[in-house]
């Protein structure tokens, strides 16, 4: 392939998105030679409008600043092409002779990469490269930005719970994740004993009730003298409907355009204060939501992450060499790149395992705890409160 | 001094006031060998029942660890004694034959020892030493703790920032701060320049309306894309009371023993994002409160504010050698410590300078950069993104 090869960043913004950047364009302009490499701005966006910025020959040192630099670089989009804005892709891509495409992101970006692979029957190689801090990618093990996402949230846990042992009181700490839990069970990865919070965790994958919430907080203060809890903000009902959908009036509810409801209003936070303050009437109780902080902070890079979504990259280039595909990061031993098909990934949604959860009480098993540890190990040395 | 030195913590926790019991403990070992040290419980409270933790003998490595993690290790309290509780502290401080009494703490803290102070008479010595995330303490240049939890603020806004040029829209973060907007103003310290975020300031020193918060930012989308806010918790109507006092019905105020309103539920946020759905409809905003997260985050410790915090506290000895006081952050080329009277501190709010701010616009003045740009210098290196 000596042609042109275009890049993309599509959905939410990670911490290492442009690791995976800047590795693709490395390898390619180290195994083509001679490749053009254009960054297209704002996702597909910029394909179908011919905006583009020219990697080809952009320093490395520069290159590798951008590398370390949270958000996405070449910006993003929510765009969820239909048949006909694909064939303003597909046209874009030729007119800039693509021989590749390799589209960043996640299940909704390896949805579009696989519309556009067979709108271009083979002509031109579509390529997924893994990235979602939800970490909820099928053939995954863990998928780059999760990493980051969960020491920020590792260590957002770690400090609140510290501060709700000096003063006691209920915390609730709503974090992001739609429709899987992992990034608010990362919560638990540097708890220190079973009296550290988080004492109780909330995710998409059980049904949440506001008595048994209510239960749950109140048996944890008598024993531990406060309670500290995570909630994904993507928690639903028995009737498997987002919790946010049954509090928000339906004229105020708001749709992206991949008919996801928006989940990071105020509305869940100010439920769960309701809650408390009626059932729990006179204890101390604060709920945040953690909201964009988690995603991107560039206090919380993880070495780790930053590598793999950079290996990640440089493999979509292999990948395009064999045709298409998605870049998958599997584990065995350590983490292995494999080639996946699109179909594979596109569109679905990787759940928790059902065994990551203890199966009566809403905290984590030993395997989700083992999981935990293996990809967000302790960080810091700290030492133990008096109280 | 060889007899029993008693240390406390009052008020939030932060991420370094265990350095300042830690300086505090090891120069009381290192100048009055024999000299007893206990930690009260909870503060003030701890003198009151006799819940008391034994220093004097703890390891100086196990001494470092817990100087090294947030939080107030030997818990905290907001309770504000009156006359017959303060008989009960200093009955309780004879009762262990104190000697001195070393109250680590903010502007109420300050308050409790004077108190202590005239009703001791001279016979213990009361020391203050300082600490606030709020950096609102007269007499100092800056306080122990804001250093750290501003360098969460700076990282978390530049790192929004980054988010949204990514994907466009509006950002508003609501950052601690009852009545001093230094920690909402630390949110520009590591801004690239003017054309990034935070490009709205709004601060309790200056009144806040809706309506010009809405001209503010729809003139900022105009001009940048996207609109990065900052906003205290603390912002006051033109008549000088919290925007939120104004937002919730009187029956649901909740007010800590030193009459201060609650700031931290959801009222504000939903405020905020009522506002801007109703008066710039169709444009993507958020809004995130950072609650408490950025006031003892494990990964945002300030090696400076660490220093300082340990020195502070072995500073407090030295105080308390002189017969009490309050320990001041002075700068004078560097940091500088003083022996300031409690009665200067005392109860008293320092608010940010007003040249600190654009006299007319919602922004920082050269000023008030200078200021951010000494204490939280950029940490990271980092690259241009290219939207």
């Amino acid at each position: 392939m000596a042609g042109t090869f275009v890049i993309a960043q599509g959905g939410g913004p990670t911490a290492v998105i442009n690791q995976t950047l800047a590795g693709a364009t490395l390898e390619i302009r180290k195994r083509h030679p001679g490749a053009r490499v254009l960054g297209s701005l704002h996702g597909v966006r910029g394909i179908r409008d011919g905006n583009y910025v020219d990697l080809t020959d952009l320093p490395e040192e520069q290159l590798r600043l951008i590398a370390g630099t949270p958000g996405s670089a070449l910006g993003s989009t929510r765009d969820k092409p239909d048949a006909a804005y694909c064939e303003l892709i597909l046209s874009g891509l030729k007119k800039v002779d693509a021989e590749a495409f390799i589209y960043i992101g996640g299940n909704d970006t390896a949805g579009t990469q696989q519309i556009l692979s067979s709108a271009a029957g083979g002509s031109i190689a579509m390529v997924h490269a893994p990235k979602t801090i939800d970490n909820d990618l099928v053939e995954n093990d863990h998928t780059p930005g999760f990493i980051s996402a969960a020491e920020f949230v590792a260590g957002a846990f770690f400090s609140v719970d510290l501060d709700f042992r000096a003063l006691p009181g209920i915390y609730v700490g709503i974090v992001m994740g739609r429709h899987a839990g992992f990034l608010t069970a990362a919560s638990a990865a540097w708890q220190q004993d079973e009296a550290s919070g988080p004492h109780l965790i909330y995710v998409p994958e059980r049904a949440f009730d506001i008595p048994r919430f209510i239960d749950d907080v109140r048996a944890t203060c008598d024993r531990h003298g406060r309670c500290v809890v995570a909630v994904s903000e993507g928690v639903s009902t028995a009737d498997g409907k987002a919790l946010v959908e049954s509090l928000v009036p339906p004229e105020r509810l708001e749709r992206d355009q991949h008919g996801n409801v928006k989940l990071s209003g105020s509305d869940l936070t100010a439920a769960l204060e309701r809650a408390l303050a009626e059932h729990l009437p006179g204890k101390r109780a604060r709920v945040d939501a953690f909201g964009f902080l988690l995603r991107g902070y560039v206090g919380a890079i993880s070495q780790t992450d930053a590598r793999e979504a950079f290996e990640a990259g440089a493999f979509a280039v292999e990948v395009a060499g064999q045709g298409g595909g998605s870049v998958a990061l599997q584990h065995d031993g350590s983490t292995v790149l494999k080639n996946v098909p699109l179909t594979a990934v596109a569109g679905k949604t990787r759940h928790m395992p059902d065994d990551f959860l203890h199966p009566q009480e809403n905290r984590l098993s030993e395997a989700g705890h083992a999981y935990l540890k293996r990809l967000v190990p302790p960080k810091f040395k700290v030492g133990r409160p008096f109280v």
